[in-house]
């Protein structure tokens, strides 16, 4: 099967001009089919403040309410979507810049919790891979916005992090998928105060001992069981690491790789 | 050559979220290949206040500096363009919402004014026809916002009227095209104060007569300018009436036509 990457890139990069630009230059220059999907970072909290609408998180999610929804979908769909994507463009990269309303791309169902109410969350519930191939076979780049829909008219606020995972798998089918999530650190650390600590690879067996060892815990477990569900769902590898460091990363030359083998 | 239908809406639809609706379940029922292209409305000069950021315009045109592109990107390409798709999607037509720099779909250059300086607004220089015929082979709908890229990584802001027109002759080669506009009144009007003297049909001899009879007029003169132009340019018809005819409209039942025989 032919590679396709999917790269999912964080809130801290794409709050900084300069990293964001440095990204998306290593991003366009990756060779073969790929797929970028972006989280929405702090311009969203900035504007709803200078709107006076507080933005309330629980458990590092968003509650979306109508006004928040807007908000998001101004951000994310609208002014950090597009100007990736002019960005790409002036890369050479042929990208296009997506929610999951265009093309009916990503379905999702409001998220029902029994105690929360997230308001407009949604989550994932079909990924179109017949018009993403279809996309990747006219040497174009999907930019996917973490803004889903319900088919029903309604727009949904959606974690970026799992937009990335579902197109992933939903993509095995079709390719030998490779999963890179970049954030601010080097890759996973075995010590959390030396970001040059890099755990080169992870499999299932070395990953019951850095647990049991308590050299992985808290934020990164919750990461790091979504990869090997990833993995178990047919992607072919997860990469973790640096957005400055795309094109190694992707090539497992730097950064942490999450294997089944 | 088969039909595309080009459909430009405006403003005063966009801002009336009963009128847009309807408008949205009239357009999604026309059959066969279509394209929307929408403007902006008031939604982004309130936004531009509600930030502190007030809006200049000159001879009906906005003076787009970065904050107010970043607000116009925000509002056309995010917040209008993703909630159209979502309705749309849900009357079962397949929409994908686009800004110009979306597959590179249209490319434009810095405006270059003698006198006024329109700041981040972009002159239309090329439409990406291969690509809009590809997405309408796959029964896809695009839904054009007036953003477009200069492919050096900038946006710029656009007139919504001038893209729906760069596309229509762009596309002739490729369709018969019938460019609709969608505006406040029923069609060109033989009697401004009266909205039922609606003009059925000008063709290049009555509108001369029109013009000189003083029956037509003022604001009407450059759009009609710019309908004859888009005739000459290939353009099979010219549509223009009510966006709540749209079906009718498109079969030219009702509205103006405007034609070259």
């Amino acid at each position: 099967m032919e590679k396709a990457v999917v790269v999912k890139i964080g809130g801290n990069v794409i709050d900084d001009e300069t990293k964001l630009s440095l990204f998306l230059k290593g991003f366009a220059a990756i060779e073969g089919f790929k797929i970028l999907v972006h989280g929405g970072g702090k311009a969203a909290t900035r504007l709803g403040e200078q709107l006076g609408i507080p933005q309330q998180m629980i458990e590092g999610r968003r509650i979306t309410n109508a006004e928040t929804l807007k908000i998001v979908t101004m951000v994310y769909a609208g002014y950090i979507n597009k100007n990736m994507v002019a960005q790409l463009q002036a890369h050479k990269c042929n990208a296009i810049g997506l929610c999951g309303a265009d093309a009916n791309v990503i379905q999702a169902r409001k998220r029902v919790h029994a105690t929360i109410d997230y308001g407009y969350a949604g989550d994932v519930t079909t990924v179109n891979t017949t018009f993403i191939q279809a996309l990747l076979n006219q040497q174009l780049t999907p930019v996917l916005s973490p803004i889903t829909h319900n088919r029903e008219g309604g727009l949904l606020n959606t974690n970026a992090d799992t937009i990335a995972q579902e197109i992933a798998k939903a993509l095995s089918s079709l390719y030998s998928v490779y999963l890179v999530y970049c954030f601010e650190k080097k890759g996973v650390l075995s010590d959390v105060t030396d970001n040059d600590s890099v755990i080169k690879i992870i499999n299932p067996d070395s990953y019951k001992k850095l647990k049991k060892s308590g050299t992985i815990f808290e934020g990164m477990i919750p990461k790091l069981d979504n990869a090997f569900e990833a993995l178990q769902r047919g992607v072919a590898k997860v990469m973790i690491g640096q957005a400055d460091n795309i094109q190694q990363l992707v090539t497992s030359n730097s950064g942490t790789t999450i294997t089944n083998e």
